[in-house]
């Protein structure tokens, strides 16, 4: 039983055009819920059922493929990703996933392989948060972190909710179409980072997922003209809120263990000449023990914004917004995927993923893993994003292994 | 002769009404060429003939009532400030010198004063520069910095230009409005800033106006995903600007004779958890030497800039969008004004204007100075923006008698 790595690049170009949101520099812009991401989960129902699966939609706009077990009475394996990307992302993230998923279905149909567990290839909903936050909304929505009517509710900029959005696309099915109980759940991505590229390896095993707080600190300072207010009575909130952005970053990279990041930052009223009384930024934190993160937020990194916030005399106000303790990955497959990785002769390494995923979620319900494949240039979300074909055909066998060991029981 | 403070204070009430701008914390809102801007003027205008002045309009929407001289043949002495405000701005930056423009011409009617020269009540249209970009537009279309058509098409955030949003609201007047020859000009003005009022003086002596470089930075790094991107490894170009923003306003008050300041900041594309690889940011730069302005520009800050470019490895651009030379106001009226003063008992100092005001414009064409008021807190630009009325009496009472000894010839 062996790959078609042909076929999963030839999906992979399909899912990435114009049409579906590919951008002219190679990258994607296809935010959940929109016309693009309805365009690219048609493609995706149509080779579900190219492969003999069958479709069904949840509430959540999550699409599974089900090919039959032959003990009724089992919880499915899931396999899957997502369609959906950032704004200006690329065309591995998530879609490499999906195509991989698909590629363990039409193994199994090629190769005539019964087992006893159903599989269902799955699409997830707006895992990345980049339209309505937070990220993983729909696969939270499947295991419980977050209730329907809220999904529903989530806003993109423009005002227009999830559940709206949902229907427009026509893809809102129905709760009985949620996966219930759950054997097992795997997930192939890219790592985002650049860790295997570095050390030459081409299978990630992943050891869990880092925890994550989304914060948003407002820091309020004194409206004033630039021109004739002296530099030493300013109470400037933007001069106070770039020293909090650069004392982050040193904090997270003195320690080492940590990741801070700063994606968006606001000042009011945002002209030339008038000295920021306002400004509102995000704060992204990540790490792999839930204690040291808590402890990085509360303890020192409120210290270095006090004494910063005291010195340029602002006050600032930090909310967490979104917080996902470390997830780790189940044992029992990790150690399953090394073996075969050592067996087969493929250069594998064990690494903590820093990117949130919906597997996340699913290890929340049932033995979840993922593998990684290397990541050119360690870049990701951008539109040169890219992943070596032979690196990606090498995680796959073992993905169809594992998959198929996992469906047999 | 003296000046009616409760005209002025009531005046000042009219032109700041929620009808014509005022926000219910008692700032303002009227951007140049607004209905906003075109409801105070039409009070303006209708002040200007309750007062028997002849008003007219030019081409660059700047109206002017005319008081007719003695001497046909001499040219104008011209008293004015601008009624346009900064968004959240506050009552008195500008429409208090509209205000004492107008007691000029009242106290002159009311005593029967005749004067050799003809005087003009001047309104300048979009001083401020928070809508057309850049300040003073129509006081240098007048003086010959900008040409006409380059004023036309300037265009705000919405894409509406100049010319066509002064046609919109009825006041595109003719160019043989435009007053030619000036033997003069005068402007009362707050200080907006916190010096007289911190040594208790009333009346501000304006010795200039600072020079003034307004620029654009563009950096640009690398987008990447916030989660698996070690820190070591970021080309953050958000983290590289905020360090330029503090080490800006850092070289600023070290030097203790420039202003810097930053209003204007936008990452892109300003997602939570993608690492910004493009991030713009203004900078208003304003000092009394042009070449210590110069030096500081391309030679300190640049140095700055390019080592926090180097370490955060990023590029960045640095381009001078508008750039000013300090201008020096009338020494004659200057040492006249502080001789009044000391006649009349009034606490006068000499001071530096940390702001452009149409005034050092038109210093290029005639004899310009300015008197200052004290500013509450020294907070301008803001919805509480206040001045002293004291202080305003005595300081109308120099500006009245400076206009018609001036006028007098």
């Amino acid at each position: 039983m062996r790959i078609d790595l042909g076929r999963m690049q030839r999906r992979l170009a399909a899912l990435t055009t114009p049409a579906l949101g590919g951008t002219p520099a190679g990258g994607m812009n296809r935010l959940a819920l929109t016309d693009t991401d309805r365009a690219a989960r048609d493609l995706f129902v149509s080779w579900l059922r190219e492969e003999g699966l069958t479709p069904r939609v949840d509430d959540l706009g999550n699409i599974y493929g089900r090919r039959a077990g032959t003990d009724p009475a089992l919880p499915p394996i899931l396999v899957g990703s997502h369609l959906d990307t950032v704004p200006g992302g690329g065309r591995f993230d998530g879609i490499l996933g999906i195509v991989a998923a698909l590629e363990v279905a039409a193994a199994l149909r090629e190769f005539g392989v019964a087992t006893r567990h159903p599989l269902d290839v799955v699409n997830w909903t707006n895992e990345e948060g980049a339209r309505f936050t937070p990220a993983m909304l729909a696969s939270g929505g499947v295991v419980g972190v977050f209730a329907r009517d809220w999904i529903d509710g989530r806003t993109d900029r423009d005002g227009l909710t999830f559940g709206a959005e949902l229907t427009r696309i026509g893809y809102r099915g129905d709760e009985s179409a949620r996966p219930g109980p759950i054997a097992a759940s795997l997930e192939l991505h890219i790592e985002q980072g650049p860790i295997l590229e570095a050390s030459g390896e081409t299978v990630g095993i992943v050891e869990g997922v880092v925890g994550i707080r989304w914060c948003r600190v407002t820091v309020r300072g004194q409206s004033a003209h630039a021109g004739p207010t002296p530099m030493a009575e300013r109470r400037d909130a933007l001069v106070a809120a770039a020293r909090m952005v650069v004392a982050a970053r040193d904090l997270a990279r003195r320690r080492g263990d940590h990741n801070a990041t700063v994606g968006q930052l606001t000042p009011e009223p945002g002209v030339i000449n008038v000295i920021p009384p306002l400004v509102t930024f995000s704060l992204d934190l990540r790490g792999r023990d839930d204690a040291a993160l808590d402890g990085l937020l509360v303890g020192e990194l409120r210290a270095l914004f006090d004494a910063i916030a005291a010195e340029e005399r602002v006050t600032y106000d930090l909310a967490v917004e979104w917080a996902v303790p470390p997830t780790p990955f189940a044992a029992a497959i990790r150690d399953r995927a090394e073996a075969l990785c050592a067996a087969r002769g493929y250069r594998a390494r064990r690494l903590w993923a820093g990117a949130g995923h919906d597997s996340q979620y699913l290890a929340r319900i049932a033995p979840a893993a993922m593998l990684f494949v290397p990541t050119i240039g360690g870049l990701s979300h951008c539109e040169t994003e890219d992943a070596p074909w032979p690196a990606i055909a090498e995680a796959t066998d073992i993905f169809l292994t594992l998959a198929m060991e996992l469906a047999r029981g």
